[in-house]
């Protein structure tokens, strides 16, 4: 029985006009086949060679990966599977004409040709020209449609990626203290997370102090002392098995006041009202518009998306904006981020991953937002 | 005046028979123009667009960048800088279109045209196509070459980086614990370095515990949870504002038996015979093979090379390795590393950064490197 993401990716092609789908992003190769390296330290830092996955329209499908990515390979659902090699302790590896060689092994054995569906943003050009293909069209639409809802093997994976994300909201509780910087913080918050997945983790997000920093609302760790009284802002976004979870809290460490917890009321009661109406049907669209009149209506804004779809991707397709058309439907998992920002006050945004489902919706992985954390 | 690595890659690219080097690794980005992006993501895990930097034979350069890498890409030394835009709140952006007509705009403000070098391991084919190169020849070899000895500003970098991969050694030997799980210390061990650092950094390497995790030598750490006695390995290299430290520390968290004290000094001998015998001059294959016998004089071996020069990448030209032909020179900067590992006792592998000076050697950034931890 083939994965269903294996067969939607081929459905995906087929859809498109293609015979073949040629993936070389590091997600819709994780998606199709499985195959989820570390990405820590970007792709290949070692080896340096590129990896690609084969999808026929009917699910005869190959890899070919660098040998440093030999473990994640074997694990994964390809067929056939061509591990040439980037590094060697012995000799200097011929990157390039490796990966060349393994791409001509794999188009005779799996029979590659035709038309072929690729992601034009990370086609290589070398991988082009070994192909030789009469045509090439991009696949990046409807595979981005196909991936939109989850399957029933992704939708553990979403919730504990959604788990792990919690897992780090909990220490981002427990840890935050005045004196100590954003960094120290975020490496508990971190631990929290990856001792919860058993490894290290990959980790997007913002992590932010202060009321210049949170009321700017993105930005990474940095050594700034957290002080008393400080509004912080733990956006958390870890990657498990190849999946992201995603989260926001925000929280004043001690004592809020007032102008702070109408920022959190506003952010909180936008995030309420999306659990109230969230359900197969509603358009992406208006969503986001219910979203930003609600905390239009306590007389704040925000300049980024009210939330996004999720998966093996980050940010995956619908996002929750005033462009997008798209209805939501069952098996969708949609992360939410309404906020409030003060320039004189801080930031607040409250983020929960949420799973529409056959009726309306529920919290893949629920965790308290909590105005303040005691000092 | 024209930045010295600026300068050595112009002069890679003539010396190619190239007029212009067209660069798509991060590594050699960083090193051309100075542009060094967060990569701990992956490359733009939000805008997934390439990255281009431009070197015309004279010097001349510009940069093509996402704008998920703005910031970095004005911090840097191009010329000419076009973000692109990958990422939008209020449309979905157009990522191949918009590269594709960066990469026009700057090929029409620059001129760029006649015999490109590229590194084909990573060159686009959207960014081939765009070009339209007459003769496209692989500059990795010059590259490689121009950057074995490191220039003024970038020994203070390579200083720094070695000093971070210090700091986290230390934290190392403060925080290791029966009890704790590798995933805890190496937290620790990372927020040292980052507060160091002043910021996230990506940290490659390996961090074990146990006798049969040690003795396997490599790996990232795992939620195991140290016991009394184990043998730890914490190899830590951070990359720092683009160019990465390196180290490795072994030590017993507790009592050391004989048989780890045999390994530990047999590690620590070959490496005091390094700094001995590390001049200007001395080929890399007769170094590897000096500290090969050193280890094979106690019963030992190790399966890995002896050591790799570094900079903005983790591994650079030329690798202690028995293939390897070329002198040390003096402005090198060469990570030593000779190990013992033995199945029923564990491993222990001793790494210092070493730079090359005139008349001999000197370690960049040393820390002790301790037999045992107190537990």
């Amino acid at each position: 029985v083939l994965d269903e993401r294996l067969q939607r990716t081929a459905e995906a092609a087929k859809s498109a006009g293609c015979d073949w789908a040629i993936l070389t992003n590091f997600d819709s190769i994780c998606y199709a086949l499985g195959h989820a390296p570390f990405i820590e330290t970007a792709l290949s830092p070692f080896a340096g060679g590129p990896t690609t996955a084969f999808v026929r329209a009917d699910g005869a499908c190959g890899l070919v990966a660098p040998n440093v990515e030999s473990a994640a390979a074997q694990a994964s659902r390809a067929d056939e599977k061509i591990i040439y090699e980037g590094f060697a302790y012995d000799h200097r590896a011929d990157i390039v004409g490796n990966y060349a060689a393994a791409i001509a092994e794999i188009k005779t054995r799996l029979g590659i040709g035709g038309v072929l569906g690729a992601e034009p943003e990370t086609l290589p050009a070398t991988l082009a020209a070994s192909l030789g293909a009469e045509r090439t069209l991009d696949i990046n639409e409807p595979l981005r449609r196909a991936r939109a809802t989850k399957t029933a093997e992704e939708k553990a994976l979403m919730r504990r990626s959604a788990m792990a994300a919690a897992k780090g909201q909990e220490a981002f509780y427990e840890w935050a203290r005045p004196g100590r910087t954003e960094l120290d913080v975020f490496a508990q918050v971190r631990a929290a997370m990856e001792n919860f997945a058993g490894e290290r983790t990959a980790v997007a997000g913002d992590f932010l102090s202060g009321k210049a920093r949170t009321a700017g609302g993105v930005g990474w760790p940095i050594s700034r002392v957290i002080g008393l009284n400080d509004p912080l802002i733990s956006d958390l976004a870890p990657r498990v098995s190849g999946y992201w979870g995603d989260s926001c809290a925000s929280s004043v460490l001690g004592t809020p006041q007032d102008g702070y917890l109408k920022l959190f009321n506003t952010a909180k009661r936008a995030l309420d009202r999306a659990l109230e109406i969230m359900r197969p049907g509603i358009v992406a669209a208006d969503l986001d518009g219910e979203l930003r009149r609600s905390v239009a209506a306590a007389g704040y804004s925000y300049p980024h998306h009210s939330g996004h779809s999720i998966g093996a991707s980050v940010h995956e397709w619908p996002r929750l904006t005033p462009y997008e058309r798209a209805p939501l439907q069952e098996g969708m998992f949609i992360m939410v981020e309404p906020a409030a920002y003060d320039p004189d006050i801080g930031g607040v945004r409250l983020e929960w991953m949420i799973e529409i489902t056959a009726t309306g919706c529920r919290p893949a992985a629920p965790f308290e937002h909590r105005p303040s954390i005691a000092a």
